[in-house]
């Protein structure tokens, strides 16, 4: 083992010697959340020189903590940053193992290669705010793109397994995790912050009960400014009291949305 | 790798020759709940030969799933089966390796073993009907028995907070899973289903909003007999509804106790 592991610094490197950089038989798989015009997205890979779909994930470093490789996988797949982690689930069924679902593999993998061991996947779900974010591709992969969460092609090995859990996991966050912070932009209407609840959650809130919720929370602060441009009367617009937020996380949230 | 791996036989294999059985770096601890008395309580096992006190762990086959591996882990070091697993969260610390916590290994390991390497372990935790557990300790362990949550010991590396983060999340699964039915004995009365979610939630909770909430789940069912001996009025037993409470938990719970 190295003492300051770098990366492999091609793809027949990280093929034949990946283990001198990664801890053997695990990954990590990100599902990285976005909320735009309406609709749940998540952002998908699209490897190279295949018409394979995947979830952005990695491998972690021999002294890297796993929570860190999380947030550098998602940097280095993706290029993106400053976002929102949280580990849901290890999926650690022995036929995740490339060789076992027909993946095919970059040029130049041999059979007896690390990467077509049984992998043990560990997983994040991540929150980003659409307008902020845009993807870049790595240089395994052709394209990254949003997808709707009803819209998910077949992803490679179990992705669309992870995929349903990381959205299940989500729907139960909702309870301690104010996701609107990270998923909406500053400022927002009530309105706008219930349709991104119910489109997590998949059903209709009532109005009144889901602005009641929200506001005892105590998380939320409502602007003297009202949204413009509606066809009917303008709303108010809110956006989150940063001080009272951290507070209330400290403190923890306990909520009952989902 | 051999096709059909079995175990170790001895301590020196187990230590000298692991990784042929087991995955390398991954790990399973189990925290293990029981409630009696009016206690929530925890299984640990002390290491023969030593003072240290840990939660019940192990290691993973080549080609067992991961969900496999904490049940055998859980009866081959505790003698218990047939309980309720949920697996809850992947530690990831680099820190999480031996010899950096000067944990004593048993005689005959070596500094290269494979045991001495950085662990990721996985955390189960699981619930067991006190009075039916009589706990058994295993070969590396001397004893094997019921600690309050309250009274925990140091334990090894970073088994504390696995307790911990594991209390959390099953104070969160109240929401989502009715844990009396496996941790009280089959007949029990209001008073005392509440009192084990008080005991979990370490708080109190109103009685008339319990039972409604509890009720509404419509997975007990009223005896007709009553529970006897008391100081006070004899207080009606219910039982879980077996039918009904496998149709919820297919549909899925949503409560908000937590």
């Amino acid at each position: 083992m190295k003492k300051n592991p770098a990366f492999p610094t091609s793809i027949e490197e990280f093929l034949e010697q990946g283990e001198q950089y990664y801890l053997p038989h695990l990954s990590i798989d990100c599902v990285v959340f976005g909320f735009h015009d309406g609709h749940l997205k998540v952002l998908l890979l699209q490897l190279s020189n295949t018409n394979e779909w995947c979830l952005p994930g990695g491998f972690i470093q021999h002294t890297e903590p796993v929570d860190d490789a999380a947030v550098r996988i998602v940097f280095q797949r993706t290029g993106l940053r400053n976002i929102y982690l949280r580990q849901f689930y290890a999926f650690g069924d022995p036929s995740r193992q490339r060789g076992k679902d027909k993946l095919q593999m970059p040029k130049g993998a041999k059979p007896n290669s690390w990467i077509m061991k049984r992998f043990i996947t560990i997983g994040y779900w991540a929150l980003v705010e659409f307008s902020k974010a845009v993807p870049i591709p790595d240089q395994f992969s052709s394209q990254c793109g949003w997808v709707n969460v009803t819209k998910i092609p077949r992803l490679i090995l179990d992705h669309n397994s992870i995929l349903d859990k990381a959205l299940q996991s989500l729907r139960i966050s909702l309870n301690d995790y104010p996701v609107g912070k990270d998923l909406l932009t500053e400022k927002f209407t009530m309105p706008e912050l219930q349709r991104l609840y119910e489109t997590i959650l998949n059903k209709k809130l009532d109005r009144r009960n889901f602005q009641k919720q929200i506001l005892s929370l105590e998380i939320l602060e409502r602007l003297k400014e009202k949204k413009q441009g509606g066809a009917h009367k303008s709303p108010f617009l809110y956006r989150f009291d940063g001080r009272k937020y951290q507070l209330a996380l400290k403190k923890g949230l306990r909520a009952s949305f989902a």
